[in-house]
């Protein structure tokens, strides 16, 4: 059997104790690494569950999938996933080589990113499609995302922007001569992610948002020292947050009053935010 | 302190170990019973947490928030929200009276329909704005969720209906007279779901969906016993998918292949499916 155990967001006590019971007993742990961080690393899981635990790269997973799933047809393999593990990443090709191979599958869900950012006063009942935002570089810079964003826009509903990570990323210099050497690991920030969605509507000029439009960003959701702040995405684009792992959120027209009061609590700055707010933003718009 | 601390969608041990570390110190601790249900009852949970519940109904929350608030300051308050406490429905009042009288407040997440449905083998990514079905009446079928749909299919996303749950109804009879007896509880099923929505297409006429449109049938996700169905809404509308709680997805036109393989497996009918599909969905389209 093969279980699919979401570890929530924060730290190594997140997962559930259905969960934790199936990784004691389980033959094999593997710890889904390249898609989402928890905010604690394994060792700290190892001596919580007090079993040892492999990291599965995404070397691992796509290359070696049958590696992972040895001997699943008689004994417990578990494959843990930060967040839950059909929240904003899918295993799919774990669980269909699992399917051809005669091994049942099993999910354990947990909280995600896309139902945690509920913790910023905002409804969920009032997002549209959630996009993703990767790493710009001096020649890719791609935007696809912002049609997306229009479309939710156009019905004023907010838009919850996942933020790129790179995880045992090599330079391209060390993949050509075949040194196993990773960059550091890099985590996009809200101020990153504000700043380079300017950038898109400064290039694309089609009005989807600007410097003046609200958004929330979303720091460590779930944990201890979660960090929450509204302003607009100028003054998202310099705002300094901390660490990993954080979120945005475009703030749509059609915010109700209650959810206005909420994240203005948290605002930069609340002259901005209110004079932001009445150019564009309330339920009756 | 009060802890909103979320139960997740099956039975006792869906809590997160942070969550049941809490409960067990905690001073009193409260279940929200009125807006979901967990798989198991009070009784359960009380055995696995070794110590009493108290259960909250809507009457509790709404005009007892004090009593439940009483001590907060000092002691540790636990108000367990089936789902995650950010889910399908917030708990503002409460945190907002804490706040007011000085209570700190601190969120346990845990899974939500909001993120569990991704076990349909749908994209979370591919959704739009989430609707709610209440139960219609001989006079009352509200229908402004038809255009929060409209909206999503437009654009071409999955739509999550979340169905109406009666808990502790009292009937006309029964509150006129000031009788505190309560009628048994109702779950809406996909069946009634599927029909109402054919309800309002017929009433309204617009074209948003229509009995070949398809969907998807969600009955307990999350728990062993979790079952899925897809089919159009005319097959829907007559689907047994037992014991509550049910939810629908209504699919987006902008439907993957990989997504339409997944829910392909489950389909009532592949014939119709089949038939239905090429006919209004694909990620070409």
């Amino acid at each position: 059997m093969l279980h699919l155990i979401g570890l929530g967001l924060a730290d190594e006590t997140d997962i559930t104790v259905r969960g934790l019971e199936i990784v004691k007993r389980a033959e094999r742990v593997y710890l889904e690494a390249y898609t989402s961080i928890l905010l604690v690393d394994k060792e700290k899981l190892e001596a919580f569950y007090g079993r040892p635990v492999i990291e599965a790269d995404r070397e691992l997973v796509e290359t070696g999938s049958d590696d992972i799933l040895a001997g699943g047809d008689k004994a417990d393999i578990v494959f843990l996933v930060v967040g839950d593990p059909f929240g904003a990443t899918t295993h799919t090709d774990l669980v269909l080589r699992a399917r051809e191979l005669g091994i049942e599958t099993k999910v354990v869900p947990n909280a995600s990113i896309m139902s945690g950012i509920g913790c910023t006063g905002l409804q969920l009942y009032n997002f549209g499609q959630t996009v993703s935002m990767v790493f710009f570089t001096e020649t890719w810079k791609p935007s696809s995302y912002y049609d997306r964003v229009r479309e939710n826009v156009q019905i004023g509903l907010h838009t919850l922007v996942l933020l790129d990570i790179k995880v045992k990323e090599q330079s391209l210099e060390n993949m050509a001569r075949g040194r196993r050497i990773f960059e550091p690991p890099r985590y996009m920030t809200v101020a990153q992610c504000a700043a380079q969605m300017l950038e898109t509507e400064e290039e694309r000029q089609e009005g989807v948002y600007g410097p003046d439009s609200l958004a929330v960003g979303a720091a460590r959701v779930g944990a201890a020292n979660q960090q929450l702040v509204s302003g607009t995405l100028k003054e998202l684009a310099t705002v300094e947050m901390g660490a990993p792992l954080h979120s945005l959120v475009l703030l749509g027209r059609r915010t109700h009053d209650l959810e206005r009061d909420y994240i203005r609590e948290y605002a930069v700055n609340k002259e901005t935010f209110d004079a932001s707010y009445v150019k564009g933003y309330g339920a009756s718009l």
